[in-house]
């Protein structure tokens, strides 16, 4: 089967894509927050709708949580799973998107045309970068090029807790010979990229009681304990003044950077300056004596993703919490064992609380970092496709981000995964305004029709 | 004027009086949130048709924030000018309450029957202790046994920014021979008190930005610094090991405690384990080495009011956040000069943001300490009445809360104040479940009846 008439099918068939990407767009499938539910739901039958479509035999399978999505075309060639997510982010602060974050719209910029919307990036525009490419392949040559099964979660934004139960269940039907992951992005502008290490995610939440209520801060303030404060003194004591994290034995499992990736990423001509700069920062802020690009692909994190305590609305409330709590996010390198860490994490914390007080710890998740083996064929066959489709040559490149299921398909159903994606640094995919360039979209598509070609040659 | 008929008839007009409070606290007047505006203004239209009712001269005088209510009674006798709030604090959390906050209505418990609802206790129904109190005294004797006053703000709850400016403006209206304020409480529950020293207050909100909007903690986190982090660094820095404020020069003004007024307190026999046990603690956090009852009536403090950064719904949420902010509060006594404070404070905060990030303040009201006179004779005539109608003598106290008002009658219009107030521990006052106690009320309303009467004696 050739490809030529496959890629300029899909460029002629671009703006009924586009329509088909908005249409799933409109679907406010936040799987973190329960209200969603039926959302993330309607997201999945959407999805089955439309690989049925295309002539996937399709299945919804139910879990504990948000459904699953699979489907296999079957046929001759390299079987190959493809892995992405039907849900999203929440909006939060709505106030702050230039628009409904659910009625999305392309949109004309100076630098390009643009797809807006939650999840527009992150993740289904680049799922269905993969979905218009199988449906390309199809409607010129009535039949895709090699055997594909396609695999969609809805937890992916809320710690995927049904995802391993789900894969051990169904190994035989999901094990294939090579993964492929469309959930990152290029390196700059225009150089595709293959991830070759991810960061693993623990995700802790943490809430400190003091009173057993709210109190005056005038009748009790001075001699009653204020959780807030002790909230702060753990927070503040996560990190030294080196920007090392704290916790005991964090750093066990973490690896050097070998001197050949740090030749490598060196070449890469990483611009801090341009990255910080564009959300409004100057100064890499993590442990003295890294490269920046150490900072978020290779080493460690901890960061506070959220805090609250006592009254946070407008004006001012002279109350003395009964309460503090933080959602706390740990990246992981290496072999850092998240369990390990969560333990002592807690027990570091439980340490700091004083007598008057107590705390209480909730789970939001934990994966260990991922390490690609790329000595599997189809890794320069990727690349070679890739290159083909681009300006520049394709790079082997960190992420910073944490996407466990790469880990999980190594460790659960013993498969390589290669982890491709189209979004942009600028896509403010977790943030308002999220977008998804068209180009992206465009030549995402484009891409996986050259990859599925080079993967059966 | 007989005093006896005024008692026996507050006793058989006290479910009426009751049915009047229930219905001003149906009116939701939370004066720091613009949303209850309207509310505001009908409480205070409340207040002038009940004094109308009574037969004041009442006027209801704009400001740029809340109205106040002016009432005037002329006639002969000593010129007294009583004091109250009819706004209320915010009810968050909603969920905590028993009861819709503005559905009040009268519980009987096992210790005796309470007024549940926001604003019971503070301060609607302490100032209706007083206004039922001329009522009664009309009812009998078809006049007030003195020359009485009444001024009403509707913004003690937020900074009273309208305050001083109108006092100012209106002296010659205002000024009386002694000021009576009743926003204050029992000490125990059976001790009536007179309070002669407040702690000032000063209230601050600072706003922490580090990147221009929220990013995602996989693709920046390392790199980017975190103002929740700097936030939690700066409050954990506000208190030494000891307990002491780090602001500095803050403890400048701040007077050693009498060994006159060490004895006094001492023979109050302060329980610190049944204070703190009520809500659920057991431990004086204040600063080492000072008496419980210090921590809250003379020393200064620093408290967390609130906090808030990133995400903090349900779930988690992995954003490394753009802003954070918090209010703090700060309470003052002897001659802490607040605005002194407020630029140390400002500065010392500046001081700790890292190049990167940015801070910004908002102003929530400052006011100093109060220390009244007692020579006034009202003093010892108050004490007196008070002492025949509860079952122990009163007592001279202090009080950790701030009511700046008892400042101003002395700074603007050069008069005496008395605080005197029926409220409890357990009031719950700026929290869930606020109530007063059908005694306070009952006995608050004889206790002012017998004041106005010693008053002319």
């Amino acid at each position: 089967m050739t490809l030529e008439p496959v890629l300029d099918r899909i460029d002629a068939e671009l703006p009924a894509a586009t329509e088909r990407l908005l249409d799933l767009l409109r679907i406010p499938s936040i799987s973190t927050d329960p209200a969603y539910k039926a959302e993330c739901d309607r997201a999945a039958d959407w999805l089955v709708a439309d690989l049925e479509s295309i002539g996937f035999q399709v299945s919804k399978r139910p879990t504990p949580g948000h459904p699953m999505v699979v489907a296999h075309s079957g046929g001759e060639g390299p079987h190959v799973l493809f892995y992405g997510h039907y849900d999203v982010q929440p909006v939060d602060p709505p106030e702050l998107w230039d628009r409904d974050p659910f009625d999305p719209q392309v949109e004309n910029l100076p630098t390009g045309k643009v797809i807006r919307g939650r999840g527009s990036s992150d993740d289904k525009g680049q799922l269905m970068t993969f979905v218009e490419a199988c449906r390309a392949w199809k409607d010129v040559h009535g039949a895709l090029p090699t055997n594909i099964s396609l695999f969609f979660e809805g937890e992916e934004e809320s710690g995927s807790p049904s995802l391993v139960p789900f894969m051990e269940e169904n190994a035989e039907e999901l094990k294939a010979d090579i993964a492929l992951i469309c959930d990152t992005g290029l390196y700059g502008d225009s150089t595709p990229a293959i991830i070759t290490q991810l960061r693993g995610l623990l995700g802790e939440e943490l809430t400190i009681t003091g009173p057993n209520k709210d109190l005056h801060s005038g009748s009790y303030g001075g001699i009653a304990m204020n959780p807030a404060r002790v909230l702060a003194k753990v927070i503040a004591s996560l990190h030294d003044e080196g920007g090392r994290i704290t916790v005991p034995d964090f750093y066990d499992g973490v690896p050097e950077l070998s001197n050949e990736l740090a030749a490598a990423w060196d070449d890469l001509k990483f611009d801090e300056k341009d990255f910080l700069g564009e959300v409004g920062l100057s100064i890499p802020a993590g442990e003295k004596g890294r490269r920046p690009l150490e900072m978020i692909w290779s080493r460690p994190t901890c960061e506070v993703n959220g805090m609250t305590s006592g009254y946070t609305g407008d004006g001012f409330k002279t109350v003395l919490p009964s309460k503090a709590s933080a959602k706390i996010s740990f990246r992981l390198v290496g072999t850092q064992d998240p369990f390990a860490i969560r333990k002592k994490f807690r027990k570091m914390v439980s340490d700091m609380i004083p007598a008057d007080c107590s705390v209480s710890f909730k789970d939001h998740g934990a994966g260990p970092a991922g390490q690609m083996s790329t000595t599997h064929p189809a890794f320069e066959k990727a690349r070679d496709a890739l290159s083909d489709e681009w300006p520049n040559a394709a790079a082997y490149v960190g992420c910073g981000g944490s996407i466990p299921i790469a880990g999980y398909f190594k460790t659960v159903l013993d498969m390589d995964a290669m982890l491709i994606g189209f979004g942009k640094d600028d896509d403010q995919i977790h943030s308002p305004n999220e977008k998804y360039d068209l180009s992206s979209f465009h030549k995402g598509i484009r891409s996986w029709a050259r990859i599925l070609h080079n993967l059966t040659q």
